[in-house]
């Protein structure tokens, strides 16, 4: 089967928004073993989202929309739609209750606009949005599919996952199925000298590596009839390559690095309390984003000025004239200042310079502490990060969730 | 002048790389005041791509293809185009020239395959390749343009900067400006319909809204000679916007909430220090991006469980215990231990439910309480967010960016 991605939105065209809802609905249709043929992108005009559409139409068999559901006036995907399929828009009873209770619960009146959005074109599936006001829907006609789903990537992501993609494997029966394997403390060229035989000479599975901001993936794709099939043919491999670079590997189910952190926090019931200077928080909220993980995580002290590290950890000023705040002397401080707060079953601190401004030829911009204390062991690693604010901060914060990773493991 | 821009490769199909060429040639060629009608994108098939160049041949004036350059046997643009424009792919001399050194400088011997990117359509303009080995070249035909350039985004860039925005300049006198204002507080409905007249009844400019995560951007456009002439046609437009809807309008220059804060907090020498629960340093963490606020942030204590909240903030068992952790009074509370630890200008806490658990009927995820105190003034707001937690944790950080944002100008 094959299919076309309709983007919808001016905002596409004049370059203000990256187009991430086509890649996000490639990567799923290819795992279902779905063609995409075209990625389409129109403003929000009749004229030429009608001929476009037709132009899918004759050309694929499932088009899917993205973008134009919205209350607004250039929202039109769903009148170009219902006017080619000739089936008026009717009110749709449960979407405009669910309306009305989000209006209610947000103490906003509802404008008129609004209403738009709960007309959808008679005799579709309607696709209920879990995290917005306007719904998708499906039409299916003379064997072809139209799938309008809205354009902000949250809403159509939740949407394809809730309602589209069991529909979808209903029609396929062949699967392309992938395995990722997350991977740090390695780089790419490095991690593919090492893997380069099962790369270049296998084509079921295949494996591809991909670096991003300090980290690799790697990812085993096979196609085959079902997942217990796929799983056959990626298994040995995931074997072998574990035997090369297992110590390096931190998931195999495609988890970021904070949430494999929070799972073996939780698995071995441990207690977690952080101190952060240079990252400013970004630590505990990447930690914090993980559902359940109060049970573990305690609390963390952001100790940004000076003062607050010699109010809220007692680090001596001396130290700071001393060995300055970006020391190791200071990130030992900052630890036994978190320890006399409180007992927690891994303690760590963060002190670094972020930049632009702050560095010297002797600290430059980069340079980062990172202290960890955990069964009576006290260790700091130094680290000189490149590139700019935003990713020393981000590789600092995967540092230290590397180091508790390793320090838990490893003891 | 309109245009079509035609992206080449099976690669961006399958969603392995995103397509940032389209966004990339969208932003120039909308400065240059050319319309972009479409974004197409095929996978390495001479016929799907030969029908598709047809389509934008028959519909846009200029066709800007990007990919299919390239030595290997599934690059095929050129071809295709050569084909369908009736020419014949001849040697061009100094282009061999070009690639023999190159491989010569690489100390590799250059395979036959290679010579395939030296044979571009006769009669065009030939466009060199500064980061790469494959050249690019326009084609003049019938009062078209087709300008064909290579797929990798630095070979891409390189080449549309130094041989075809001067050609295009050439072509156009218009230019296309925007300016874009970021709102909070306000639905993307509302705001639409207090400015209805404006986004319906104009052509230059044009005003448009777009929604983002609980924001609204509006997007004021203008079609003039230069820049200068462009912010006269603009700027009475945002003189009437601001008139109705000002003060929800936190940015004039696109920027983001906790940058607009960040630089009041600058500008008026307020120093900040933060209580954090369910946002778990998020809110602290979105501050720290910003360079140089290290002059104005204090610290932050995320108070994950609730002894932390006792033991940092002095919170009374009692009042966790009779009002819950989640409370307008534990939120009060969190402000007056903030304040006994330190003297900022502005002090902020935050309580909340970001679940998926921990939920009730009186108390439902999503509630968040949000307390500020200021000058004296000490306001508590309380919040029921809808969403996942991610949108929960996010929206309670915009919400106390603006009540900071807020409270600050008026008074």
């Amino acid at each position: 089967m094959n299919c076309t991605i309709l983007s919808v939105g001016t905002e596409l065209l004049i370059g203000q928004i990256t187009n991430t809802n086509s890649v996000y609905l490639s990567k799923q249709l290819n795992l279902l073993g779905i063609n995409v043929l075209y990625h389409f992108t129109v403003g929000d005009n009749k004229t030429r989202l009608g001929e476009i559409l037709k132009y899918s139409i004759e050309k694929t068999d499932i088009i899917i929309t993205t973008g134009g559901l919205g209350p607004t006036q250039d929202d039109l995907t769903k009148e170009t739609i219902s006017a080619m399929m000739d089936r008026s828009l009717i009110k749709h009873e449960s979407s405009y209750k669910k309306l009305h209770e989000i209006f209610k619960k947000l103490n906003r009146s509802m404008t008129d606009n609004n209403l738009k959005q709960v007309y959808l074109p008679e005799n579709s599936i309607v696709l209920e949005n879990n995290c917005g006001t306007a719904p998708g829907f499906m039409i299916e006609n003379d064997g072809k599919v139209i799938i309008s789903l809205p354009g902000p990537p949250k809403e159509m992501i939740s949407m394809f996952e809730s309602g589209v993609k069991k529909y979808l494997e209903s029609k396929t029966s062949a699967i392309i199925y992938s395995k990722i394997l997350r991977i740090f403390g390695i780089g790419e060229s490095e991690l593919e000298s090492i893997l380069y035989d099962l790369i270049d000479g296998q084509s079921n599975p295949t494996v591809a590596t991909y670096a991003k901001e300090g980290e690799v993936s790697l990812r085993i794709t096979s196609k085959a009839q079902n997942e217990e099939q796929a799983l056959e043919i990626i298994l040995p491999v995931i074997e072998e390559i574990k035997k090369r670079v297992g110590k390096y590997i931190y998931s195999y189910d495609n988890e970021e690095l904070h949430e494999a952190v929070a799972k073996i926090l939780s698995e071995k019931g441990i207690s977690l309390s952080l101190a952060e200077s240079c990252t400013g928080g970004l630590l505990a909220s990447k930690l914090t984003e993980v559902p359940g993980i109060s049970v573990n995580f305690d609390r963390c002290i952001v100790t940004y000025s000076n003062l607050s590290k010699i109010e809220e950890l007692g680090v001596k000023k001396e130290t700071l004239d001393n060995f300055g705040a970006v020391s190791e002397e200071t990130a030992k401080e900052m630890i036994s200042g978190l320890k006399r707060k409180v007992k927690s079953g891994l303690h760590l601190a963060i002190t670094g310079i972020a930049g632009p401004d702050g560095g010297s030829d002797e600290k430059p911009v980069g340079l980062v502490y990172i202290a960890l204390e955990y069964k009576g062991l006290l260790v700091c690693q130094k680290f000189n990060i490149l590139g700019g604010r935003e990713r020393i901060r981000n590789n600092s914060c995967l540092q230290a969730l590397n180091m508790i990773r390793r320090i838990i493991i490893e003891n």
